[in-house]
């Protein structure tokens, strides 16, 4: 079959390689119909994520049709059309248990052109299957899930949720790239009085204001602060959401956020940062950090399915999947082409009919 | 001054009455600009609370400007116009600091045309103004927050929050009157993927789709548990809202909700209900009850404040403040003139501008 | 092998059945060396759970060696000593995944002694044996670990952690039979200022003292109410535990708690109950039912590991496996014999130890 | 009267100032009869809160009983025996309406012996006494509830409630000065499995083993991060408290701290300290910082009136409120004398009992 290889950093290939099979009885092998590209397969071209081997096929986000199953898989058949998540679960270890599949200690977690060959591809392998894929409702698209692998549980769980956001609040969401605006997104099922966007390029706040953000502040002169104190009375925004990944605007969002507020991290951090506990040790907050579990995704899914959600709008751009090289220039050159999500899409593939009345159970809401 | 004056069962006059004078250093004295009636006001004329003693104004719902203060009150100033709500906290005992104003063991609690004069009047006098008042924003009407002074926080905090809504859940609420509407109109803070109203008439159930429900059953033949099972794949609903008070509406509750959900009730009840625990025993129901607290109000006044809440659509009728016996007459009549709710009108008095910073504090979010 | 077989209400017996053998993938059989009964396999001997086909094995709750295991087993070895819970999960289904393993919709819950074969046998089948067994370190006997397999979890989950006691709080605890002083010890985890014991046999009274009742009461004439208000300035428990099952014990928590305070079921239940809404439904009262999920028994084996939580003096009598018969006499006459939990023990049986290092992964915590 | 006056950095005297008067309708005047000097009260001598003007009499820790009152205290009597708290609450504010006294924007939060006169004095007017003083049940010595008025509060809210920690927890407590120890004395009241000191001296985690410590590990040559990993088997402490202030205790906490756990820095800090985001920002954690609110105080003196936690070894140094500036040379020289609360001890003063029965009123809980 043919996949996107990575040759070490700044190497990739669009080339043939031997089909995945089966390797544990947990397994299972899915066709891939559509896929896309993440911030983090940039990171990976870079350099940044030493753990990933050059000969690794990138991706973890996809919607598929199972094709092969191992012996012990009991929930999934041959025939029926899967989303594939970013974070896999191996369902038995403590954290598995507690919902922490982003800390699966049993072989999951994020492991998907990472640790494995990823979804980039014309097939995958899917180990522990039964606890890490969910089938689709007929009714809803490949696009209408696919952003589910990733951003959008990543946004509501690390951002959101772990933000604590309550109708009424003011939520300052700080960058607002593809996870920046799936934080408006997400945030937006919790009624806040007020979503503020703030990033230095005027189309992603205009991004920003088209997905639900009811303030844009352009920081590049350094207003942020002030603006914010302005609209909260001087006394600073509920939850302050940092979705970039650099220390300037991890400081931002501590200096952004109330007395007894909370700041959560979802960027991806290559450096340390200042905390400045000389301020801060007597303001009440709570600092949170996290990798996506992907605990909610049933939840968002069920809210895709009845019409509460809508994250079809990330898709900007679409390829072939055959044509994932151009699709990373695309990518690749967010600043010029506005890119929020590129989809590749391979042929369709016929499936099982997820049956009526066996969706919610499918969904697990 | 007039007044409505309760005068045991059946009886009441608009009538004239000694004026309200300052009683309590912490008391303040407001002229009433708008006052509304309430379902429990109906309850007591039929003779239902018997701790309402003949003489008593009543009336637990106004706005208002202060005309007088207590040598004691600091934070609220003559002219300032604010909310009077359903209830008093005195603001120093156990259950006050616990925010669970409603049961108030130091005086509070609810007070108003029921253990002291009520609301329906010219003038009332208020205890415990500096805990128990909220400054109104000029930029809104005496309507746009009327209704915060009982029936909004009751619906939210009794049903919507003892119930546990999350973004997903399918909601029933059971009673399309004013607290059920009002528990559609706030549910919806929290996106639930389904809310279905249940009731017996069908323009109250119109109205129920009017405030947000997706989903209306008439049960006059009582298929409502049929329904809902069929919506949700035989698991029953998340949450059960009680809204009516009587028993069959709170059995139908435990046997609309899911394993693990809960029923939150709401509804005024005088008689005992059954409770099958020889089936809810190993269901994981959570059942709760409550007195609205309004901890919830200064949440929702900002909510209101910002664009994200509207409930004007609860005044279906209005009558000047002289004409409140007319008023009961056509609330009471609500089968035939489907009052939701009648709102009392005073002419308006001038009062003090609440300055641009300090409508947060004064909301108090 | 030998097993005690249910053959219709009123009869069981001793009998030679066949061998149990592994039947899916993810099952193991294990070879029991120590079992016990529970007051449910009395309920079932009655006839009050029909479910339960004559030809069963009952029992649920034992400690024993692994002696075969499914293909598709990774984490449990053949050798490993494992605790086998009453509680069975498919760690697949949304309620597994959840942690409500109680509520399994995927072939688990309870399953043994009433679905499917028991323990109280020489050998037993463990379906789905990586998500529902724990290994259980070698430092401690079968004893130490054997009432994880019910009762504690079942008093602690759903009496004590459904109950938000907290420190500080006085809890009230009706029905001092084994569930009770379950719930006596494992309350005392949260260091409660009184635990009050309620029964009608001061034998029962005298045990709930040894097991941590610092307040117990004789409630023969009915003064558990105005016992538990002087104890409490007229305001009630802040929690009210039920474990005995019969609608006085439930109408009386209900009489017990305070405004604002929660009523945990942990009783099994065979008729309605009255619940006095007309009472209730002002006082902000909360209650809970709930089948046990054994989602604490990671946590509460790690207690007994650390010293910090003791169940042996449950055992108040011991008989060999061959002798279960004899034991149900003993068990099944608790009010002459005083006995809490009988225990069958086996021959012990060699076993692989649970490396150094390991304890923690096997116990979850 | 005489009062421990502060100077100016390094500057203090025990002299004759002016009688402290009401100057609100709220106050009381409180005659102290034992009061004590805290870590804070050093930092002010050395001239590290600017805040406080020279001439300010230092001190927020005492009992003493009213011996007068403004006129709109309603809860409190002239002759009470009270415990003053180091947080005074306006109970009108929004952050006071939700339990958060020590975010106080109404007048009053930290104040004592900072922005207004202190408790190291023969009286003292203590603000908005209906919401900020205890009633002491006779029962208890002024020494069994003086550490209530900071040290006990401060770790267990801001050490102990914010790290969230359960039973079977492991919890890492860096810092074995008095507030560290209040930690490890408090942490216990949710029995955690392992309560682990952490100092540099050997004499601290002696006491902190006395005060229920069971693991102690100096880290004079850093070996905190293994012992730890040791203990749990790599995975790290479920949460971890910093009771030091200083960089470098900060950054070990956030190194010991497994993934998914919890960092509670309860330390004062004086500079900002590095947060390690590019290895953090994967795992989970929180962070959280607080000043006390003493919103525990009534749970906390419950507890202490009913036997289940003592304070008392906290004193261990008695002096006339006389000998203060004696009391200061003990207390500032810990390294020498082994203080860790000095009392300071005025002549009892008759008082009115506090009537059976209204003893958890006064508690509040």
């Amino acid at each position: 079959m043919k996949a996107l290889v990575y040759h070490g950093p700044g190497q990739k290939a669009w080339e043939t390689v031997p089909d995945p099979t089966i390797e544990a009885a947990t397994d299972v092998i899915v066709k891939i119909t559509s896929s896309t590209i993440c911030g983090t397969d940039l990171h990976i071209l870079k350099g940044d994520v030493p753990e990933v081997k050059p000969g690794t096929i990138l991706g973890h986000e996809a919607v598929g049709v199972v094709v092969e199953k191992g012996s012990a898989v009991t929930t999934i058949e041959v025939g029926d059309r899967v989303l594939v998540s970013a974070i896999t679960s191996c369902g038995r270890c403590r954290f598995c248990k507690e919902g922490h599949y982003g800390l699966c200690t049993g072989g999951g977690g994020w492991i998907f052109g990472h640790l494995i060959d990823g979804l980039q591809a014309e097939h995958a392998r899917v180990p522990f299957a039964d606890t890490s894929v969910y089938k689709v409702p007929d009714a809803l698209s490949d696009e209408q899930v696919l952003f589910l692998a990733d951003i959008l549980p990543t946004a509501f769980e690390v951002g959101v949720l772990n933000g604590g956001i309550e109708p009424g609040d003011t939520v300052a969401i700080v960058g607002a790239g593809p996870i920046g605006l799936a934080a408006v997104m997400t945030a937006k099922l919790y009624t806040p009085a007020h979503i503020v966007a703030i990033d230095i390029d005027d189309s992603r706040l205009e991004r920003a204001r088209e997905f639900g953000a009811d303030v844009t502040i352009n920081n590049s002169s350094d207003i942020a602060v002030a603006a914010v104190m302005e609209l909260t009375d001087d006394l600073g925004a509920d939850v302050a959401i940092e979705a970039v990944g650099i220390p300037s605007t991890f400081e931002l969002c501590t200096e952004l956020v109330r007395p007894g507020g909370r700041v959560a991290n979802v960027g991806v951090h290559g450096h340390s940062v200042t905390l400045h506990l000389e301020t801060l040790w007597i303001r009440d907050v709570t600092i949170t950090t996290g990798l996506v579990d992907t605990s909610s995704t049933a939840k968002l899914l069920k809210l895709i399915t009845d019409g509460k959600l809508d994250a079809t709008a990330f898709a900007t751009h679409r390829f072939p999947l055959s044509e994932t090289m151009s699709a990373y220039d695309t990518f690749g050159d967010a600043a010029a082409t506005h890119a929020l999500k590129v989809v590749l899409e391979a042929e369709p593939v016929a499936h099982k009919p997820v049956p009526q009345g066996e969706e919610l159970l499918a969904t697990g809401v």
